[in-house]
């Protein structure tokens, strides 16, 4: 998959960000995504038992299965806030269906940020007034809007025949999604239909956003979706679903490696296990182990942590005589059993910009990667202090 | 419960610790516990698959149930070591049982440390020699032989009756046991049969190691084991469990206030669960969640991140709206929603040394407390070198 160098929308689609006030200017904290036509629309949520407002009330919208716009903002996430908090959403939605020409129930909103603090729902309505006029084909633009303690913007484009594919997401900390990542939009000139996008978008984050860990907390907020608008046509639907798929995954990689604090990719690779499920937990034991990621992090080569994250998988198959791993393609662990290996060889995999640690469980066929990050001091500085800072 | 002062060992158990040339001099790392005479014993070990060949050797040893000793190691855990590993842990219980005077079958052998590196067993065969004439009724000199990355030795005392109960443990990283801690040793002169210390064992295990999570990483070496030497005689049977459980709580908040890194005690105290099962998940989730431990640890009251890590418990009957949270007894969320609280006592609530985050979920009589620990700068310190070092 060749992913565009510098990401671009496809046809018919725009976005603005701006600061309305809600962060110390001149950061961005608002962001307004459209496409000039109404988009065929899927979308997938937080399973967290105490969703967002602006989750409750995107259900409700993708129901319908038409977007035309997504509206968001960042530092205050409108979470377990109550009637009121739904109340604001649905303004924010109004507002910026006023501004696009639209109808509030074909506009997705987001917030990301402090959870349980009430929503400036003021500051947002004036801070979207106008935005229309600053409409840009420039992804970045909008995913600057949505950044919280992301240290870039994230967006990413890719063409499937005459369509294009382009990702726009944030994310860093909370990250455990069970669903989707915490705000991650795709935009796609593609014609295609409700079902088969719902499809295809379900199949693509299954093996991208479900199976990547910040820091195995799962937030109130996520939310994944796809607008499809059809101006480019139909397109291959295999072509296009492993497009998505694999702009997903891109996407899961680009959001691990700037995880709060991170200063490395980290990837578990597992096969050989009695089934998927397995396999998925087994991979994510790895991602989720502070073990792992603070060895990974001080590159400092004591591999049994890996027997040790794999062995504590109480539900899965283990037969610890055909367990197998590797770091980075050099094998560590053979039977169970720490092979001799040259430390100095471990310590340079493990200090390299992405370390795959690869496991064979040798117990089935079942296989799966999961996506994390090192743990670090700066995850510490970044959390010990989210909500006074 | 009233503890002692300092601790004592019951009638008939001394120990000894040294330096044999595992560590460099002066850190101890070999210690032995003897009792005077053959004690009914039981013990719960990991559940991790690839325990250590000391477990492996103590399941076998400790079906007799019977001891005389116990002889453990620090700085090496003889864990993936294979048949080698398993002969060198059989070398290790026939010298303490050369030395104390008894068989090998009698001796339960413990050893942690790095995991996946060959035991210097004719180190510890030397080392062994002449300790019997150094044995002492301290359990801090037998304590301060089994560190590792604890900052201090740890033991305590309580009476029954006329009998005595004393437990030494250690263990401050890879702890969530899930049989017992890393290493916990119960030493009494009460006289009970081996099946009801058994269950006395296990009864107090499930509420105190086994709801213990320093960093959600299961160790391969997990060692809880109990000697009754029966020389106080019989004591109250109900006393006795009540004694045993309330030493083994007494203890895990111990271990996590001691947990790598750790600056304060954090305790989740779970009620109105639909079961005990589901307060244990949710206790569990509380304690483990990386957000809430940085939270305690910069005394931030982001309290918001309490739900968070409730709802992330998809398996649990949660319902938001009757939902409740306290911190240090001071409400902070009702039916699922945050109150509009004070941020200053809040924060000092969370500033203090035992931070309990209660909650309630209004969703049947289940309760369950879990023990933790913040997350600290100092535990990356300790884990991204852990082998180098």
């Amino acid at each position: 998959m060749q992913f565009h160098d510098r990401p671009v929308f496809p046809r018919g689609f725009r976005c603005a960000s701006r600061n309305c006030g809600l962060k110390p200017a001149p950061a961005r904290d608002l962001a307004l995504f459209v496409s000039d036509v109404d988009a065929v629309a899927a979308a997938v949520f937080t399973r967290n038992f105490f969703p967002g407002a602006p989750v409750v009330l995107g259900r409700e919208t993708i129901r319908g299965g038409v977007l035309r716009a997504i509206v968001a903002n960042s530092k205050v996430s409108n979470v377990a806030t109550g009637e009121r908090g739904l109340e604001d959403a649905r303004r924010m939605a109004a507002a910026a269906a006023a501004e696009v020409g639209t109808s509030a129930d074909r506009v997705l909103v987001s917030s990301t940020g402090v959870i349980g603090v009430r929503l400036p729902i003021e500051t947002i309505e004036r801070g979207i007034r106008g935005m229309r006029a600053e409409l840009r084909d420039d992804p970045l633009v909008g995913a600057e809007g949505i950044m919280t303690t992301d240290t870039h913007p994230k967006a990413l484009s890719v063409g499937v025949g005459d369509a294009t594919i382009t990702w726009v997401a944030k994310g860093s900390g909370m990250i455990e999604p069970n669903m989707a990542t915490m705000l991650a939009y795709v935009f796609t000139d593609a014609a295609l239909d409700a079902p088969a996008l719902d499809a295809a978008l379900r199949e693509a984050v299954a093996v991208s956003f479900n199976m990547l860990s910040v820091d195995s907390d799962t937030s109130t907020s996520d939310t994944c979706a796809v607008l499809a608008n059809g101006l480019a046509g139909p397109v291959d639907a295999g072509a296009f679903r492993a497009a998505l798929t694999a702009g997903c995954v891109r996407m899961a990689e680009t959001l691990a490696r700037d995880g709060e604090g991170a200063t490395r990719l980290l990837r578990a690779i597992v096969r050989g296990a009695k089934d998927a499920a397995d396999a998925r937990r087994v991979a994510k034991s790895l991602v989720n182990s502070p073990l792992i990621k603070t060895m990974v992090h001080g590159a400092d080569p004591n591999v049994g942590r890996i027997l040790m994250a794999v062995g504590k998988c109480f539900d899965c198959a283990i037969v610890p005589a055909s367990t197998d791993a590797w770091v980075n393609g050099y094998q560590v662990v053979r039977g169970g059993l720490r092979l001799d290996f040259d430390d100095a060889t471990v310590r340079a995999a493990l200090g390299t910009d992405r370390v795959d640690l690869e496991v064979a469980l040798g117990a089935g066929d079942g296989a799966a990667t999961a996506y994390g990050c090192d743990l670090t001091k700066g995850y510490i500085d970044e959390n010990a202090a989210y909500y006074s800072s």
